[in-house]
């Protein structure tokens, strides 16, 4: 334990507390009763509206936000680049059945890909390959044509309960340590998952080539939520490496319908209208920077942060939105508060996220740690993902130790419950002292757990303490993770300010701590043993891949 | 009690049972082994889709369900012309927002409104007006504008549960008879309610009047389901009474963008391009009727029926292909099975329902009993449903005595659980008798209360045996009822066989039973004493309403 810590039993709101009481109070006042998060947020999603990384949405949404915290008085606010490849856009987008019958389906483009130059007809097929023998039976049929992207089974039926707050059966088995998860999160990404995206990857690239090669017309993908939900995403955003025709992704009922169509053998045809569009003005992409100075000398560092950009479906209000407006908010109330930090506070607002966490991931890097690169020059061609090792060992810079804590909010607009220490247990004493003053707003749960899948993960993949707070999940994942009512309309006011004032509080106690936050240790590369049996997984996954196609390709043939 | 029962102890599966058991493995097994529901509801569906009254696709359907009655063997089968009003459909419909940024929008047309004549390009406003007097404010402003119409309050959470069976809870509390229910369905519609009604047909009339004059260039009217949904309606299909400009219908999460630019007077400019068109080739619709002719001398009738009729935002699957597809597949069963009933068997698949039970009525009207129509000449021009009195008494023809039962099913795909007496209680130890054979599939419920909206309510107004039974609800309600999203794909294949088996089942027992179904006295004008109270209880409401609108004008003068 680093710092003196009451009994637990004291930490109650009225009892004495290691957090500062009169400052919670504060921060309370001008969170609750001179909110400005969702101004903020109706800013970032009305007026800007989606951001996808170096659209001309993006960059006005990173001079909006380095403007909007320079005028709260936050000092250093620049935007700071790194390299990210090109940028994207898209104004409209249609797609009609035009026969055997005629009906509006609804769609939006997948990014990264072409625009049709105006109105495209064409007749529909299936196209129903995951090799590349299997692609070669198509050749010379695709020509004009629009594809149906995969032949995957009827929709079942919908999820039951769509809209959630955690109870205390959750929130209680969220307390549980649970020492089989990886130390790291980069420790779920396995050399024998690695071995399967390459695959998956390599084969895509192939398909690529061949649907160019063969002038297929456009593609079509299905949605990944049923219900009439338009759920998006990407293709490469490398320069040289875009996808070479028009494509879209559809509702579940009209890709249905369409795969029927085919099934019974009907020979549909679709008009397709999309405005898309590259921008290559700037391949570098950037994160909104800004602080409030510490008083010490030389000063530690606290972060807090969430991803500025999002997908193209909606305007990205609770992905992220509403993180951005919580990190602005937070800092605003302390800026409003004048406070005089020990340690600087720093906000970042990242670009980059959604395809694979490069903004933070670049900052880290130049900030904080390094790690080498792939020496075969074919793996370091390839999308960072898909090297084989992240890169040992890791050498830290100067800043390293100068860091105590990154908090990231990144769940949707759900209220915070608790927090997550990412198997950083020595943290508990210190987050459960912090929820004290608000333990009438949050049950203050702390989970040994980690949560995945965004830009804190960035700074504890080095070793760098990085945060998330245990949300509420609402209609995250039903209903609005990438779709297209991914609006403000569906972010619960209250739930943001209470996120505000409880981030705020953190980071207020973070800046002033005796010391600076305890650290898991830095990870290392796996030790030989670990080595010789992800080698041996590897190879089993491989055989077991194998085993399945040949299978798959059996029941094909004889149609079982 | 019209019939020697034996006791309820006695009703199981396997107990003798007075309903005809070897019948009920016949069925069953026709129904689960040799099902031809979802091949019928699948050609309604994805082959003809929608089916708005008076449409091609609906022509089409009552052409393709008269032949396929008849392929089936059935008897009779003709379409019964009934006069209805103007025929409507759309082929594609976009809305795009242009300025101050550009974003698809998702919206169906509202039925019988007139296209665009190709793409039209307008600056948006708000129409919130209630009354003329209010419209008037708006003179010489409207000229080539898209109106919002109307402003209402942000949208709130979603439902948290969107799929539910019922449990042995709901079903319980559905047994309870209720004496404060009106004995019929007419008896909800009150004078006062028919008061608000007319107050508001008029107000809506003079709007209409008026954005033809002002020469509107398009009307944009709200989706009344939120999280991406297109609920849509339509407009009067009556010849000469049609709405006079394009109008749409788009998701909750578009329109509320579009209010919240207008509230912070940002200036939209919208682009709407409609393909739709009246058709006046025929003003009757049909419903279709076919027949297994009962072996009697001149034998009673059963009947059996749903609407076949749907919305145009979808392809009108569980509203109401599925009471089609149930119906259709219930007479299939039993003239598979070569019934030689006592009773003749009679489908019917109306047209118009989703109009007012169009189809029904006529039919009943037709063949059954005839009420007075109103005797003022204004009233009379007036749409049925404002009349003041719906015509006593009622004149019944002689096939009304000749009439044992009709089954309806038009609550979405749900299995039957149950079964609701309309309020006629005598049918209940008919009804749990014939459910005997079938308490492994269903519990069998009987409720007492009565379920609105549909064709059953035709005969039910002038006393005849009118039912349907009770279903899970599963996500009729919740996300699918006249969305776009009521497609083949949340249709439940084993519900609908389920539905099919039970409603073979109950046509057979009510065409073998021994005596005629026992009914509700005959509906009769209200007594003097009623009368004298609902005229008070219309006086009440008017001024309650004048009171309301004025206390509105204050609120709006002042601002508060």
């Amino acid at each position: 334990m680093k710092r003196l810590l009451l009994p637990l039993a004291c930490l109650s709101v009225g009892a004495a507390s290691a957090a500062d009481l009169d400052m919670a109070n504060k921060i309370r006042s001008e969170g609750f009763y001179n909110s400005h998060v969702m101004h903020t947020l109706e800013h970032l999603t009305d007026k800007i509206g989606s951001r996808i990384t170096n659209s001309p949405q993006m960059d006005e949404a990173n001079r909006w936000t380095m403007e909007q915290l320079k005028s709260w008085g936050l000092e250093n606010a620049h935007l700071d680049p790194f390299d990210f490849g090109r940028g994207w856009s898209h104004d409209s987008a249609s797609i009609h059945l035009i026969a055997p019958r005629e009906e509006s389906l609804h769609g939006i483009p997948v990014a990264w890909t072409p625009g049709t130059q105006g109105k495209v007809e064409g007749e529909l097929m299936m196209l129903d390959a995951v090799t590349e023998a299997e692609l070669q039976q198509y050749k010379g049929k695709l020509k004009g044509k629009i594809l149906l992207m995969g032949d995957p089974p009827p929709i079942g039926k919908p999820k039951t309960i769509i809209f959630a707050r955690h109870d205390s059966k959750k929130l209680g088995e969220l307390k549980e340590f649970d020492p089989s998860r990886p130390a790291s999160h980069e420790g779920w990404m396995t050399p024998a998952r690695k071995d399967t995206r390459l695959q998956s990857y390599n084969f895509n690239k192939a398909l690529e080539a061949f649907l160019a090669k063969e002038k297929v017309a456009g593609v079509i993908y299905r949605s990944s939520r049923q219900g009439g939900l338009v759920r998006v995403f990407g293709k490469s955003h490398r320069v040289g490496d875009t996808f070479p025709v028009p494509a879209i992704i559809i509702e579940q009922e009209d890709y249905s319908l369409l795969q029927r169509m085919l099934d019974r053998k009907e020979t549909p045809k679709l008009a397709l209208d999309i405005k898309a569009r590259f921008h290559d003005e700037h391949t570098d992409a950037y994160n909104t920077i800004a602080e409030i100075p510490g008083t010490d000398s030389n000063p530690e560092v606290v972060m807090v942060g969430g991803h500025l950009d999002s997908w193209h479906a909606s305007d990205g209000a609770v992905d992220n939105g509403v993180g951005v407006a919580v990190a602005m908010e937070a800092v605003r109330i302390l800026k409003a508060l004048d406070v005089q930090p020990k340690r600087t506070i720093r906000i970042a607002l990242w670009s980059g996220e959604e395809q694979g966490l490069h903004g933070s991931r670049a900052y880290v890097e130049k900030q904080f740690a390094t790690r080498p690169e792939p020496k075969d020059k074919v793996e370091r061609a390839l999308p960072r993902y898909l090297w084989k090792s992240p890169g040992w060992p890791i050498e830290t810079k100067p800043a390293y130790d100068k860091l105590s804590v990154y908090f990231n909010m990144d769940n949707g607009s759900g209220r915070f419950r608790g927090i997550y220490t990412e198997g950083n247990v020595a943290v508990k004493p210190l987050f459960t002292d912090w929820f004290g003053p608000y333990m009438d707003l949050s049950t203050g749960a702390i989970s040994n757990l980690s949560t995945g899948g965004t830009d804190h993960e960035s700074f504890d993949d080095v070793g760098l303490p990085g945060f998330q707070f245990i949300q509420d999940p609402l209609d995250y994942s039903t209903r609005l993770h990438h779709t297209h009512i991914d609006s403000i309309d569906h972010v619960i006011e209250d739930d943001l300010k209470q996120a505000s004032v409880i981030m705020a509080g953190f980071l207020f106690e973070a800046a002033m701590a005796e010391e600076r936050m305890p650290r898991k240790p830095i990870p290392a590369a796996p030790s030989k043993l670990k080595q010789e049996r992800q080698k041996l997984e590897t190879e089993k996954e491989r055989r077991t891949r194998e085993r399945d196609a040949r299978k798959a390709l059996d029941t094909k043939a004889y149609g079982i």
